[in-house]
């Protein structure tokens, strides 16, 4: 039997011909990452190791998204203890607030991530890389500690789902659409612990902000990474972002695959993830009356140029709903700047909408926007879990940037076609 | 003995030809104002006192800035709280996230004051808008309360100081170096519950802007209120922002004042308030080496247009000093655009700095750049006590916007001065 392309590339990484699913290894790591919340524990661990230095200065990246600009003195404290540490250790890849960004827009976008690499991040949603043809994936703060201090991970090889995408999308259908749909169809565990592989025919009609934000929600559907096929569009995306080197791993004709799914792109209509969980997903058609008190774009998974645009694109000449609060993040300051010079922020704010600087703002129930008892916000964020984004009482509907953004206007979750 | 100008406009609201210092006296209101901190209290006392309406549905304004867009779940229900008032009880000047911004901004803005009002406000910096020659004062909730139910405050008509401007100020030197300079002079109790009657030649040199600035911090000398005189730059202001009809009140040439200050402007210098008081001032020549962590531009007291202007004016090809956490806050969604249109914003994000949406944010120790022990910043708002911005052990010093952003680019206080 032959290797899929996350086993391709953990092989590689582990000095071996070939690995299998279940055998656990050793891999070399291409990049560690951390935040706000996950480095300080990971630094700590990092000190009881016994560990004097990082293993590579240009190989550990620490961004603090979640609670910057410092939502409190928790957060103030946790940011301190961390810079600290990255100044400390003389790590080059410390990213201060100003020139930040949430960090799964910020590591592609800065070059630091190409395809073949192998990415550990104390994030759940570092499985973003896929989009890139590298394999990487969220793992605990201990493993983050113990990545720096030794450049190594251990790994249980997973198996892996192949999605075999054909067709082309319908016009307001985005990668957030098709990952909800799958995540609807194999539901929340539907990948635990396997490879989500994307390849087909209908990738080639899937923008680059689209496959990062469907590889970023793989570990909605449980998934150990979500990994993209390399084309055209993916070596384009890293000759302007990256100097490094990449590899492009295919996976093997015989490659072992625990289903296969085959996806008309063309068929998937634009899809919501009702409460309290992302599987919930309803097509726009089948969603009924549901009024809204906040809207929230941006975020890791939708907080990309294109999703911005699609968002002002609705939003151009048209006013936020009355009593609608919606909130717009820019997943980093490169995407905000070219926000501003596209006319988009302009746009946002005359329609009524505050526009953020970066940060993970609400889609945690960080800061920047969080729900009161019974209030309802449709979100492009990439969880709606009871509480995520406030009270426990409160609601979160996922949707794409197209589907939130006429739901700003309407006040109620509302199917972009009908403001044509 | 003749009224101040303070007097004259108490008189007139309490229908009464004379008012002098000292007498106790009931002033029909103009406007009642509230945040989201101060207007939950008030909206309890007002059910508890039997309210039934709002004594004037254009003349309370309600602005939830403080902790917006929501901090966290506390926030989001004051919020919340608030909202279904002001929609219950049909007020018009209730301002959401989006269409707001801070409300010692967003009310001159929206033309809601004018030469010749009787504002109160649950909040401290209320008089603000003595800078259009109205009378304006903090309040607690309770007055809050009672005026939003009654249109009446009672109040102790105030003695007063009169500061006689003359003369131009340097080329860095604005309203807030001014008024630092003046606390700094006269102590955070010199006018302790009295008008501070700002008059003279200078004041032509001093825009709306420097104006409002002053008038802010009024209540960082103890004042009741501050007050400009009324002339072609505020009747400018007026026509471009209100369809209100204004009065202009002068002083009586007989007026008594407790002190009268003369005050060259010319011989400002750039002005500095070490922590943790207001009037622990210097001059930038007697700063010293300080150095910082952040730097904060924007509040109450300088986040209108001219105030991005100058900092743009200082940052612009250049870079925020490694390190240092640069946040920038417009204070209004007007001024957002404004700055947009003049291309501040992409300087302040090219420079490094966040921009954020408006919000009162770090200024009183919110969110948004909070500080962690042991940390320092420059900033451009209007207190400085111990905590005020984040942990009890870290500092604060206050300034004018163009020294903030001299100090952003050099890392330490820095004189504007050195950077031409």
């Amino acid at each position: 039997m032959g290797m899929t392309m996350t086993q391709k590339i953990l092989a590689a990484h582990a000095g071996l011909d070939k690995v299998k699913a279940g055998q656990f290894i050793e891999a070399n790591l291409d990049m560690v990452l951390g935040n706000d919340i996950t480095t300080p524990v990971a630094v700590k661990e990092f000190k009881k190791m016994g560990a004097k230095e990082v293993f590579d200065k240009k190989k550990v990246s620490i961004v603090p998204d979640h609670f910057t600009p410092n939502k409190d003195i928790k957060a103030a404290e946790q940011c301190k203890f961390i810079r600290e540490f990255a100044y400390e250790k003389e790590i080059e890849n410390y990213f201060e607030v100003g020139e930040m960004g949430i960090e799964h827009g910020l590591l592609p976008e800065k070059g630091l991530v190409v395809a073949g690499d192998v990415v550990i991040g104390a994030d759940s949603h570092t499985c973003t890389y896929g989009a890139l043809g590298a394999f990487s994936t969220g793992i605990g703060s201990t493993d983050m500690a113990a990545g720096m201090a030794r450049g190594k991970c251990w790994f249980k090889v997973p198996s892996a789902i192949k999605f075999e995408l054909k067709g082309k999308p319908q016009k307001w259908v985005s990668g957030k659409d098709i990952i909800l749909h799958i995540i609807g169809m194999i539901g929340v565990d539907g990948a635990l612990y396997k490879s989500m592989e994307f390849m087909g025919d209908g990738i080639k009609h899937l923008s680059m902000d689209d496959r990062f934000s469907m590889a970023n929600m793989a570990i909605e559907a449980g998934g150990k990474n979500g990994i993209f096929i390399v084309d055209d569009k993916t070596i384009e995306y890293m000759k302007e972002h990256s100097k490094k080197e990449y590899t492009i791993y295919t996976p093997d004709e015989d490659a072992e695959y625990d289903e296969v799914y085959e996806i008309d792109l063309s068929t998937i209509r634009p899809t919501v993830a009702f409460p309290h969980l992302p599987e919930n997903t309803r097509t726009i058609d089948e969603v009924g009356e549901i009024k809204i008190d906040q809207v929230v774009i941006g975020s890791c998974t939708n907080g990309r140029i294109e999703d911005l645009r699609v968002a002002a694109k609705i939003l151009e000449g048209r006013k936020v709903a009355k009593g609608v609060r919606t909130i717009i993040f820019p997943a980093t300051q490169k995407i905000y700047l070219q926000a501003l010079k596209e006319g988009l922020i302009e746009t946002f704010v005359k329609a009524g909408a505050a526009f953020s600087t970066p940060t993970c703002g609400p889609c945690l129930g960080g800061h920047m926007g969080i729900l009161a008892k019974g209030e309802r916000a449709i979100a492009t964020t990439n969880r709606n879990f009871v509480g995520r984004m406030g009270h426990p009482e409160s609601e979160v509907y996922l949707s794409s940037p197209a589907v939130a953004a006429a739901s700003a206007v309407t006040g109620k979750i509302t199917n972009p076609e009908e403001l044509e």
